[in-house]
């Protein structure tokens, strides 16, 4: 790498840019405007947002398809309002960085009232530090460079955002290229290792119905490949989870679904339940992901190994890396299974009668229709409640195809990060699949297609209010203003809308909006009480589980 | 006060509606669903916006109006997405409590992952540790009333942000009624009182020109009265700073308008500067109330008494108490002045004539216009930008008519904090002032106005971007996409717009919105460099003293 640049936000975005970044995302303001002079001067291509939360979003949802997402912000107001995202980030290993301009160092040395400070200079730092894995600020030019490589280091190791905070007057600062150390790699406890692969070989050779769980984690450190090549060499199905999902490519005919408990397609949820080997890799085990209790998962039944952790069964196992273990599992001695009978293969949905045409739509039917004519290679990104859930059973055709804060379950996640997904691959459509709740809170920032020109599909579920709320418990709280959300285009000067509640009329509306290159808005009014498949099947697994309960009392 | 109720929930709400909160704004998420069926059934008004940001400046409006707000919000995907605005509250001293739903004390005892938590289950409040005054985690029952006592009463003293989380699952767990323990109040030094006192009194009657500066800690804590006392009783003008404007009446014939260095109107910014004896009390002293650098304030010649600090000239006296100061003085022993003649006193507003119905408007002419029309009682709540440096030579009738975030600016304050404002006081329109770059940040929370039939009257100032930013470092990334500003009413099925660019047209406009009962939104469109006044004063004072530094060099 060959670091020209002298001044420090020039070594910044060179240095990011050769690590891999073509955009950024962000909003100026005043302690952040040299640094987006310096950025328009970088070969970093910037999209402007409107809104922080916003740019948050947009950059996760580019490091989830890119590898990296930067996120350029101002002092406190700016850094502070795009704090939830970057919580969502870290929750879901999404390696982001933020970059915040801020005051002179000059000025923090007399602690004085500058606009935007809150309690002291340090205030966004500390905030920051929680929420990311290494922080920042750049207060010497001569220290800078290293502090940069450190954080940006960290954050592709660990997989989670950082914080790099630069003082206005310090962009053109001179800096000297740095000095890059080579440090050792760290490498995993050759005996623990050994006898980690030597007890999972075991596990796996004696179990009769074992089965892979394919993190996130996976996509995450490009490690998908050790997964996908264990199941083939050893006839090994293999799940997704909510989070996961689409990282293991959808049409591997190894593949089962997505698990999540009662949230699963029920021959998944069978087939998982019942093996005596869950070999989970790279998975977040969390609350939702175990079907709010109705997953029957045990430790003494699966072996679990992330870049954190490798546990198998009962043992633990202390510095063993997550690649090793992979690239030791798939070289290990087990036996190839007999052919797999697939319970839950790429299906044949349904075609659409004439018939039909006039049925009122639901959430289930939308859903079916979408199936039935998802381009090939198009990205889905799903915000939080149906719109994800009646997600699930959709099958994607290319990895990385299906994005979700599946974890985390911030609403209006999904305009935003469909924007950072379309800037990190032009090629191939993308949906974004949204309540209408979680429309009111992002969903203006379509505005800024308008000013990229790019073409998305949004699908704006309209079931009146916190749909999934009012399964949990319902009151006026759950309610929401009935906006006309295909005013939008014409708010934003830009793009096609249409609202629909047949299911011929969408999928009329779903087929021009494909053969359209235009953005395209389709507002789907469902019933006010209905819901997804899988929520249903929730809903139910638990009420079973209550009874049960009662009857033992 | 009397407390009947008997669960935990009970107890906090008719705890806040004793302390005077008739209203609360909010969001729920599946963590805080209990707590917002609970606030139903409290005395408490709920009002229910569309985006957590917007919940942080409707409670801080509220509060700056009211005396107290408060913010329902959920576990860190709705807590987190209002951090902006909480730091906004905090850096300008506002009175906002937040409570956010969270996870039961059962699951935070193992350390698993639950949906929305970030690090660790400590993360949100750690956050909120850093732009509060006082916080409490109510994992117990039997010191939960206690806990929230000493939140509320630290809140209403520092007149700054508190944070209360409350366990789903101990919404209705019993609580017994708290031991309330009288404290004994904080008293002054008796001795460092006298002595300030007769330093300030000795300052005052040696001075030529005393001004007092009536900061926007009068008003926070309720002392405002006092302050009036001092200038009427000894004949002693008054001026504001951009953060306290309307906090003494602006038609007070010893007004003399707002004071920020090159910022203010010219026969004030003269007054003061000159002035050999400036007393600020409960004034926030910050770059902008600085002009940047061109006030001309020195300590010598001024005194600062806040809740936090007593200086006379160059003496600092500890332990004493803002009110107590503020008593002793109007009684202490200080000369009347001769008849004040004001310099800047309320102006006859220029009246619009025929001939100019045509003009293209612009920043300083539509405020001119708006200045004729103004009805009384009205409150004007502006965002950051040419919205209020543009405003500040506006004189309203009433204390508290006017709401900025005039220190922390942070963009999208108004058209929520304008919700907030008019739920506090729904006698007296409504005026929302703001900049096409933060109306797009948080401009549909109108959406909120149609729910509880609001009619605030919008006045959007389309300058095609960022404009402010464009007077001191330019770029494309100073550019938005242009909406059409006028659709608002039809996205949200409510109000009535118009698009205006001529005087004439603004007159009309404002004149049929004034007379309507609807909510009306105005986008006036005005020149893509023009900016207000104040600022160009700003401009050129800079340049002076730029100019006479590179003489000196």
């Amino acid at each position: 790498m060959s670091i020209k640049t002298q001044t420090l936000a020039g070594f910044l975005f060179d240095y990011l840019y050769h690590k891999g970044v073509k955009h950024a995302f962000g909003i100026p303001g005043d302690f952040a405007l040299p640094m987006f002079r310096a950025l328009e001067n970088s070969p970093i291509e910037l999209f402007n947002l409107t809104h922080e939360p916003s740019v948050g979003f947009a950059a996760d949802g580019y490091a989830r398809v890119h590898g990296l997402g930067v996120a350029c912000v101002t002092y406190c107001v700016g850094g502070l309002n795009m704090l939830n995202a970057v919580a969502c980030a870290y929750a879901e290993k999404s390696p982001l960085l933020v970059i915040s301009g801020g005051p002179s160092p000059n000025d923090r040395r007399v602690d004085g009232l500058i606009h935007h400070k809150v309690k002291t200079f340090d205030t966004q730092r500390r905030i920051f530090d929680e929420v990311t894995c290494a922080s920042a600020v750049l207060l010497d030019p001569e220290t800078a460079p290293g502090e940069i490589i450190r954080v940006v280091e960290e954050v592709l190791k660990q997989s989670r955002p950082g914080y790099i905070e630069l003082p206005f007057d310090l962009v053109e600062a001179p800096v000297k290229p740095p000095v890059i150390r080579n440090q050792p790699a760290v490498e995993s406890d050759r005996e623990m290792l050994e006898e980690a692969i030597r007890e999972a070989e075991a596990f796996i050779n004696n179990a009769k119905k074992p089965v892979i769980l394919a993190g996130v984690e996976l996509h995450r450190y490009g490690l998908t490949d050790y997964a996908s090549k264990i199941a083939q060499k050893f006839n090994i199905p293999i799940a997704a989870d909510m989070l996961s999902k689409s990282t293991i490519s959808e049409t591997n005919p190894l593949y089962i679904g997505v698990y999540s408990g009662a949230l699963s397609e029920e021959p998944c949820q069978t087939y998982v339940d019942e093996s005596d080997c869950v070999i989970m890799l790279g998975t977040l085990v969390y609350d939702i992901f175990l079907g709010i209790g109705t997953a029957k998962l045990t430790r003494k039944r699966s072996m679990h190994i992330t870049s954190e952790k490798c546990r198998i069964g009962m043992h633990a196992y202390e510095g063993v890396l997550f690649k090793d273990f992979l690239e030791g599992l798939a070289e290990a001695n087990i036996t190839q299974r007999a052919a797999f009978k697939n319970p839950n293969p790429v299906k044949e949905i349904v075609p659409l009668k004439e018939a039909e045409n006039n049925d009122k739509l639901t959430v289930e039917s939308m859903f079916r229709i979408f199936g039935l004519e998802l381009p090939e290679g198009s990205t889905l990104v799903c915000d939080t409640g149906d719109a994800l859930t009646g997600a699930l059973s959709l099958r994607t055709t290319q990895r990385k195809n299906f994005l979700s804060d599946a974890y985390y379950l911030s609403m209006g996640f999904a305009v935003p990060a469909a924007i950072g997904v379309m800037a990190a691959k032009p090629e191939g459509r993308v949906f974004a699949i949204v309540g209408d709740g979680a429309f009111q809170m992002t969903g203006t920032e379509l505005s800024t297609c308008a000013r990229y020109k790019m073409a998305p599909i949004v699908i704006v579920i309209n079931n009146d209010g916190y749909g999934t709320q009012r399964h949990i418990l319902d009151g006026p709280f759950n309610n929401i203003t009935m906006w006309d959300y295909t005013k939008i285009p014409e708010l934003i000067r830009y793009g096609t809308s249409t609202r629909v509640s047949t299911k011929g009329e969408f999928d009329k509306a779903l087929k021009e909006a494909i053969a359209s290159s235009e953005l395209s808005l389709i507002e789907v009014v469902v019933p006010r009480d209905d819901c997804s498949v899988p929520l249903k099947r929730l809903g139910e697994e638990l009420g079973k589980i209550r009874d049960s309960e009662k009857k033992r009392a």
